[in-house]
């Protein structure tokens, strides 16, 4: 019998080597790197009894021709990495439902409708300013104005995109019709060290949190640390530290909700000098709009005290704002029901990361399932998942795909 | 009948030209433009009958001969600025006594004990790492060693002194006899606000604060700031913005104290990362030793709780310390009756910068008079000090000469 876990982590590390020189996995989209990621992932698929392609929006589709009119269910995740990433945000999530096809094909017990196991080529955003770019040209969010953006070496989108052979002009045709998609799951490693806290192999996710981020600026007056007096002060630092504080108090105090304060610049910063300005970032996550919602008020209603109080300037301004994308419940119970069937714990958790996932809900309903990965670290070298959680995944996925669907 | 105020600033705005291009005034020690300040200064010195040669440290020296065995007391500051600083800083010491000794010498009112006016070639420490170098000359604290340190062209100390005309080897016979040196006193801009809101042009240093400074580093783990629970965090910032808080309410709550966190790094330092680690410098100054010492000790206890509490690995070190300079209570008093005499308030108040009065210290007692400057700003070419308080100070410098020593 094939140990399926074995063999996801053997390939998973083949895939590793499909990578730019240096630490880790950096993969981009239309490089040289994921014209080879796409041959090994074409050949697993023939070898899974899937038919591949690759669409115009770069995304290689392994299909599985099921039942006229059953619709098409969809599997899969990002072909690229990070700068000196791992070998498992992304990628993971197609090799583990190709075997899952496989197992099911070997097995003859393919489901009736069809079935699209999707390698997108980019979903971090690395190369250019934007992201999702597979996913979103499947769900006919596509922009056709980010194909002029320009990666670091002033390459247009569209022209790594004819340089791969394909035609980005029919970009707009790679759209599903609704009707037809019965939905899409996507398998990927936590990214955080709740089911390694949990002791689960698996979990499910219940929605994928709405983000927003505040761009703060506090000023004050800079002076000589010596000769200004402590009651003369007007020390952005000292305001921007009561923020901090209670962005962090309230985020624990507050179900659901997680916040962080990742980005500081302080001026003029030096030693003697008292601080005349902070520009920090502060984001906020949660699967429950209304709790980002009120966080973000909360902030910006303290900051203004805070400055009020200190006698400092303020601007705060909400940068950016993405409403959270929950789960179909359905797919998360049937998910439960062959997680318990497996011996799990049928774990339900919020994913605070962005997936392929919310794009594509906007073709259908979405469904996740997280893996455990080792002290919830991603986007470095250290990056690891199990091969037993690896196998445990694929047992999942294809007991998933077997029930019938509607 | 001369406008003291009036000549005194004219010749600071004189001196201003004599400066690098760019905003502002740039005067470097051993530099053609110290040349020219040092002509200047050499001219109005024998104007008011002083005779002005340059010793081995590049200190300009303007002397008044008294009578012998009487003694000598010292006034001056330093000639050179930062970088784009402004017109008072430093040469507004050396100026005013000039002018002040002119008016003893006109009035046939000079003191019977000797007085010499110095102006320091370096104490802002700009073009080499170290700094009071004139003072420590005379008072026989200069390190020879230091004559090798580099500008940022590759220009070792020494050979720029030997460029100067003058004789490196020579350093230690500038150092003055400690049984003749009857006092120090050092003129100076408040560089603070104090003498500006109580609204009195002119003020009675009692003591140069003593400085420590802290560089302390908190490490905690980074993480996805979607990914990574709150619970789970060790975040080096969050740990960070309670030091900045307590090292200011301590501050607030203690008399004599000033203490700044003024400069502050964080790793990662992105918007959606866990910051990892944070490294902070805190100063702390106060007139009072025991003052500054029991709060860095608050400052090392009171880290290592927040470390402990928040799972952070703390490093804190004490990188710098030196300690308060009290100044001379016989000559405190006899600025202060001479200031009331000129129908202004006695006011008396720490300087919280260190000066050339500081390495004099080590000569004779020293004495500092503030005057007021304009917001209290100083290294910048904002900087101003009114003509109506310049001639304050002449007429206080040359009513404290007038009055018999010992």
């Amino acid at each position: 019998m094939t140990d399926w876990g074995a063999l996801a982590a053997e390939r998973l590390n083949r895939l590793a080597q499909v990578s730019e020189d240096g630490p880790g996995v950096t993969r981009l989209p239309f490089t040289p790197q994921h014209r080879q990621a796409v041959a090994l992932l074409t050949e697993w698929m023939e070898e899974a009894g899937l038919r591949a392609h690759l669409d115009d929006a770069g995304t290689l589709v392994g299909r599985h021709e099921g039942r006229a009119g059953a619709g098409t269910f969809y599997l899969g995740s990002h072909q690229d990495s990070v700068r000196e990433g791992g070998a498992y945000d992304g990628i993971m999530g197609v090799v583990l439902p190709i075997l899952a096809m496989r197992k099911l094909n070997e097995a003859g017990r393919l489901p009736s409708c069809s079935v699209e196991v999707l390698a997108f080529a980019d979903e971090e955003g690395v190369r250019w300013p934007t992201a999702l770019i597979g996913s979103r040209a499947l769900a006919g969010s596509f922009d056709p104005a980010v194909l002029e953006m320009r990666d670091r070496d002033g390459v247009p989108l569209r022209a790594a995109i004819e340089a791969f052979g394909l035609d980005p002009g029919r970009i707009a045709a790679v759209q599903r019709p609704r009707a037809a998609a019965l939905g899409f799951l996507e398998t990927h490693i936590e990214q955080g060290p709740v089911l390694q806290e949990k002791a689960q192999p698996l979990g499910i996710v219940t929605a994928i949190c709405g983000i927003e981020r505040h761009q703060i600026t506090l000023t004050g007056e800079t002076g000589h640390a010596g000769t200004l007096p402590m009651a003369s002060r007007r020390d952005a630092l000292v305001g921007a530290a009561e923020i901090v504080s209670e962005v962090n108090r309230h985020a624990r105090a507050t179900e659901d909700l997680r916040a962080t304060v990742g980005e500081i610049h302080v001026s003029p910063n030096v030693v003697n000098a008292v601080p005349r300005e902070v520009r920090m970032t502060v984001e906020l996550r949660s699967p429950v709009d209304a709790t980002r919602e009120a966080a973000g008020e909360h902030l910006h209603g303290f900051a203004q005290r805070v400055a009020l109080a200190s006698g400092l300037m303020l601007t705060a301004e909400k940068t950016y704002a993405q409403p959270a994308q929950p789960c179909d419940r359905g797919f998360a119970d049937r998910l439960a029901e062959v997680i318990a069937e497996q011996g799990h714990a049928p774990l339900r958790l919020a994913s605070g990361a962005t997936h392929d996932a919310s794009a594509m809900a906007d073709l259908c309903p979405i469904a996740m399932l997280f893996v455990r990965c080792r002290d919830g670290i991603s986007h470095t070298p250290q990056e690891y998942a199990a091969p037993e959680d690896l196998g445990a995944a694929v047992d999942v996925l294809s007991a998933f795909l077997e029930r019938p669907f509607g």
